[in-house]
C-alpha cells in the first residue's frame, strides 16, 4: 500500500538507502527538500551525479583530487621526502587539522585484513614502495591503532626496513583530555610501555 | 583551509545544510555517495532535482500528489461526505496507517498560531469552507493535540457549527501501551473527562 505520491516515496526510498538514514530521517530529508528552494535542490542534485565524474585518485598518493597531483603532493612547501602512511583519504583531513605535519601522505585505501579477504596485494603498498627513493628521509605508518591497522604497519615496516629506510609508527597512549580511570588495559599499558623522560 | 577536493567539500557543504545533517554525517554521507554506483547516484539526483516539478497540491484536498485529483480524493471507495482536518501532508500517512479511515482529508498546511504570525488567512480554511455542501456528513478535526491545534480545531468549529454541519473532535487520553503513573496532568484530566461507559 502507497501511501505518499509516487515521486515521493521513491525519493524517501533512495534517502533510505544512504548510511545512518531510516525511514524516519529519509521522510524529514524528502520533505526538507520539497520545501528547498528549486535552484538549490538542483545544486545539491547537481553536486551528487558529477561527484564521481569530478574526482579522481591523485597518481602520487592516492588522494582523492580534482587535479592530478592532489594539492598537498604539488605543494612545493612540503617536504617531500616525509611520507606519512595512512588507511583512508578521510585520515588526510584529521592529519591536516592538527597542522603539524608537512610531509606527504600515502593513502593505503584499506588495511590488511585476512578475515575479510584483504591481503597485502588488495592495498596501495605496491604503489607506496615505488614511491619511494634515496631522497626519503622517513616513512611515518599512521595507520590506525587496531589489528588490521597494526598488522598492516608491521607488514610495511617488514618490508622498507631492509632497504634502510627510517619507518616510525606513531605513538600509542592516554588520550589528551581523557581520564586514566577509564583507560583501558591495552591503551594504558601502550602508554606505560611508550612513557619518556620529561 | 580547505582539506577535501572542491566538489567534494561542495557536497559536504550541501548536505550538511540539510536537517538533522551535522559536518560528520555530511562527509559520511559524501563518501557514501561518492562510492555508490555511478547510476544509482544519477537516479537520486533527478529525484531529488524533479521531486518539486512533478509534485501539486491536490486542488481538492491540498495533499502532495503525481496526478490531480489525489490517489485518495480519485478513490471511489471512499465516503466523499467525511471529511478529516489535518495541519500536514505527513499526517496523512499516520491517518492511514491506522487503515480505520475511509473518508477524505484536508490538509490545512500548518496551524493558527498568532505568536508565529500564522492566522486563519495563511492556512487552507477558505478552500475547507468551499469544500462543504449539504452531502457532508460530518467534519473531523484531527490537528495536533498542543496549543496550536486546538486554536485551529475551536476556530474551524466556530465557523462550521451555524452552518449546520456535525463537527467532531479527535479524543484526547491515555495513549495505548502507556503507562497511568507517567501520564502528563493534563493528558490524564482529559482521558477522565473523555471516559464512556463500557
Amino acid at each position: 500500500m502507497r501511501y505518499y505520491a509516487q515521486p515521493l516515496s521513491q525519493l524517501i526510498g533512495q534517502l533510505s538507502k544512504l548510511p545512518g538514514v531510516g525511514p524516519k530521517t529519509a521522510q524529514r530529508l524528502a520533505f526538507h527538500i520539497l520545501e528547498m528552494d528549486q535552484d538549490e535542490a538542483k545544486v545539491l542534485a547537481k553536486s551528487i551525479s558529477e561527484i564521481k565524474e569530478k574526482l579522481s585518485y591523485c597518481s602520487i598518493c592516492n588522494n582523492l583530487t580534482q587535479n592530478d597531483p592532489c594539492y598537498i603532493c604539488s605543494d612545493d612547501r612540503r617536504d617531500k621526502n616525509l611520507i606519512c602512511v595512512i588507511e583512508e583519504v578521510k585520515d588526510i583531513i584529521a592529519m591536516e587539522k592538527t597542522g603539524e605535519y608537512k610531509g606527504l601522505y600515502h593513502v593505503l585505501h584499506g588495511a590488511i585484513s585476512p578475515i575479510d579477504g584483504v591481503g597485502p596485494e588488495d592495498i596501495k603498498i605496491k604503489e607506496l614502495l615505488s614511491r619511494l627513493d634515496d631522497e626519503t628521509s622517513e616513512v611515518i605508518l599512521a595507520t590506525d591503532p587496531n589489528v588490521e591497522g597494526e598488522a598492516t604497519a608491521m607488514y610495511i615496516s617488514k618490508l622498507l626496513k631492509p632497504l634502510g629506510i627510517k619507518v616510525t609508527r606513531i605513538a600509542h597512549g592516554l588520550p589528551v583530555g581523557g581520564d586514566l580511570e577509564y583507560a583501558d588495559e591495552v591503551t594504558l599499558s601502550k602508554a606505560l610501555e611508550g612513557r619518556r623522560e620529561i
